[in-house]
Parts: structure tokens; sequence; C-alpha cells
């Protein structure tokens, strides 16, 4: 089986090397080509569509580009795992945008190369096969446990919905933070150090990443909603507090 | 040397206990009475004013109260140690207030019970002698490093700078995110779990404490002012982005 990577991003670049402990793995990159990375063959896009598999690991907003440029030459019988962070509408798309006889599993490693940097194990995978025979489903939901992921199932739907209150909310945490320039401090408490590592996980993957997150997840505006509404609810509670005498400062 | 901790709130009760491994400890509450702690003796406010050493770890809103009513009661010769989680205000107030003869150290311990649960080794102490002969102020600053703390001689006010931005705004987010109800998900990536450790943490700790360290802490206006802003900054981000024609949403 022939197992290929459209998209060396950053997420791409890591989760092919992780699927070439498995198997031989080819990965294709529009733009920067002279990427290496162990165990992977950087091909052609002609080659790419031969594989049986192919992974999309590129961004959110250029999943339309890319289903439409692969539709036409994939093998008739493949399978496209999409990796996007965001679940309802790449299945909108791929359904959508994908010849019938492909099939299609809609899948999100809950991970990168910072919390997946010293190995994968335990960390979770959602997936939801959305077009494709019973035991591939099964093929590909064993073969991620073998990766040492945990795998869950889950509708697409459901997937948006809680991921926008988790990892939306560290995302819009993590950037809202970049914004103050914190500085390390030998003050630092344990919980400060810990959103230090927010921060800092969080803007290390690409701002496109982020915006894609925030944009396409159809429940990412109430959250942003609720979220400006707790700061206004907690500056409230202290400007009602400076309103009151305060002899002391 | 009798050691006296005035204030057994959820951080007084931790330090006392912590204090109780190296020194024979008396300790007053004034108002809850039946504590019980582990090498601590719960004494009368009379008793407590003839120890040697008092700490001082009651809300930092009630510290004039307290003050006062330590000042004319306390040995002559005594040493007044505050934990307050601010230093500015306490400073100004334990000099205006105590005795002359009376010795003071500012300090703010950077832990609690939670930060603190596996042990305090390596946790910060800042430490400002504000007012004690040489050798008092090394005898506590080696007393702290033999429990394993590690001390930071710091002035008061740099201390208050650098604490608004680092605890300021760690208490600040985690009760802000506290205002968003997040739930435990099996969609959990590592930054969110992160991210409720946070707000577990300093949600655990007295709301007084979270509404003491925003107005007491002469910086801490300022730093709500950019966090505003930064929020301000990420949302007018994703609105203008939203403004864009989108024909896949």
């Amino acid at each position: 089986m022939k197992v290929g990577v459209y998209g060396l991003g950053r997420f791409g670049r890591f989760w092919a090397e992780q699927l070439a402990l498995r198997f031989p793995v080819v990965a294709y990159n529009r733009s920067k080509r002279d990427i290496e990375l162990k165990g992977v063959d950087i091909v052609e896009f002609e080659y790419l569509v031969t594989c049986d598999v192919i992974f999309i690991c590129t961004a959110i907003s250029s999943l339309r580009e890319v289903l439409t440029r692969l539709a036409p030459s994939v093998r008739k019988d493949a399978l496209i795992i999409d990796t996007c962070s965001v679940k309802v509408y790449p299945k909108r798309l791929m359904q959508d945008l994908l010849p019938e006889s492909v099939s299609i599993i809609a899948t999100h490693p809950m991970f990168g190369p910072d919390s997946g940097k010293d190995g994968v194990q335990g960390l979770p995978i959602m997936m939801d096969p959305l077009r494709c025979p019973q035991e591939t489903s099964v093929y590909w939901s064993e073969t991620f446990r073998s990766m040492g992921l945990e795998v869950l199932h889950m509708s697409c739907d459901q997937h948006d919905r809680e991921a926008a209150y988790s990892q939306g909310v560290t995302h819009f945490v993590g950037r809202m933070l970049d914004e103050l320039k914190l500085q390390k401090t030998q003050l630092a408490t344990v919980g400060y150090i810990k959103l230090l590592e927010i921060v800092e996980q969080t803007c290390n993957d690409p701002l496109q990443l982020f915006l894609d997150l925030q944009r396409y997840n159809p429940y990412a505006q109430q959250m942003h909603s609720d979220l400006n509404s707790a700061i206004s609810t907690i500056l409230a509670l202290l400007t009602r507090m400076d309103d009151a005498p305060m002899e002391d400062l």
C-alpha cells in the first residue's frame, strides 16, 4: 500500500515522519520542495496521485483548491483522509468535490510537533469514516491505535462543537496573551509557567491555522462572544470595586 | 524562638504546617477556631502577640485592620513578616503602622496549597527586608533556602511590576475562563489540559485573593487595559476576516 501526504507545512512534516515509522511514505508540497524528512520521499504531484491513501495536511482555507486539483487525478479506489482542525467544513467539501468512488475518512490528530515532540503515545486522534468500506475504517482505526494514539470516534459536528470550546479557546487565549509580550520572570508561579507554555505552543503554529480554526468552525463565533462577555464581566466587577471608597490606595 | 502565624485561610493553614516542619509554631485565626493543623497549636490573640516572629497570612484587604490590632500588642523587638501577594501596599502600611522598634520583612511566597501539594522544593519566595538587622535578614533567607525554597531578593516595587504581568495575568485569565464553564472533553489537546489546570488552580484560591491582587497592585490597571486591547485586536482581526467574501461558509 502506497501512502502519500499532501502538504508539508509544520504539521504535514511531522505527520509524514510519524506515518513513515509504519509505511513507505511519499509526500508532495506545492511550493517549497527542498525538504528532508526521515523515511519520506518527496515526490511530484503526478506521483502522489498514484497512492492508495492520501493524507491531506494543507491549510483549511486552501482545502477547496487542493480537492479541486486532486479530484480528477486520484485513483478511482483511492482513500482520502483529511487532518484539518475543524471538521464540518472539510466534510462537506470532500463529499461534494471528490468522485463517488473515492473513500473518505475525516480525522483530526489533536496534536502537533510541540505536543508530540516526545512521541505521540496516548495523544488523541478524532476520526469519522464518512464514506468507506467498514474494513477500511477498522484498518485505520487499528493502525492509529497501533501508533499509540487514542482513537475517538465522533461525528464532525460534535467535534466542532467541542473543539471550539477547547482547542479554539486555547488558541484564542494564546494569541491574545502573545499581544501582551509577556516576559519570563523569577517570580513565575506554576500557573504562569503553564500560561507561557500555552502562548509558546499556540504561537508556534502558523497564524493561518489560528485564523482558520476561528473562522471555519461554525461554533467559534459563539465562543468569541462568550469570551468577550466573560472579560466584560470580570472588568465590570473590578471597576465596580474601583468605584468603592478606598482610603488606602 | 516562638513563631506565630496570624490568619488561617487557605494559604495560612498551608504555610503554618510548612513552618511547623522547622519550628514550634502557634497560630491564631479571628473567626473560625476549630482548625486542626499538623504540628501547630491554635492559640488566642493574647498568646500570639508574645511570639518573636509573626507571619501575617490574612487577606490584603484586611491588612490595615490586622496591623492596627497588632501594633500596640506585639513585643517591642518582634519581627513581622507579611506574605501578601502584592508588596508596595503592605510595605507602606507596615512601615506606617508598626512601632519603629519592630523589625519588618516583606515576603511573597509564590505558591500555595495547589502548587505546593507535593512539597515546596524549588518554589520561589520573594523577600525584601524592609527594616531589620542584617543578621535577621540573613537568618530568614537561609531558613527559607533550607526549606527548599528559591529566595528572590527584590524590591517591593519591582515585585508588583513583574507580578502584575505574571501572577496577575494568570489569575485574570483563570477567572475569565471560569465564566465560560469549560468542560472536560476527549478532544482535549495538551494546551487545553494546561488551560483547565490554570482555571482550576486560580479558582481554588478565594475570590478575595483575586480581587485584592487586581486591586492593590499599582500596575494591575495597566495590565487590564493591555489585556482588553489585546482582545480587541484579535477580535478585530477576526471580524475583518469575516467581512471578506467567503464562498464556502
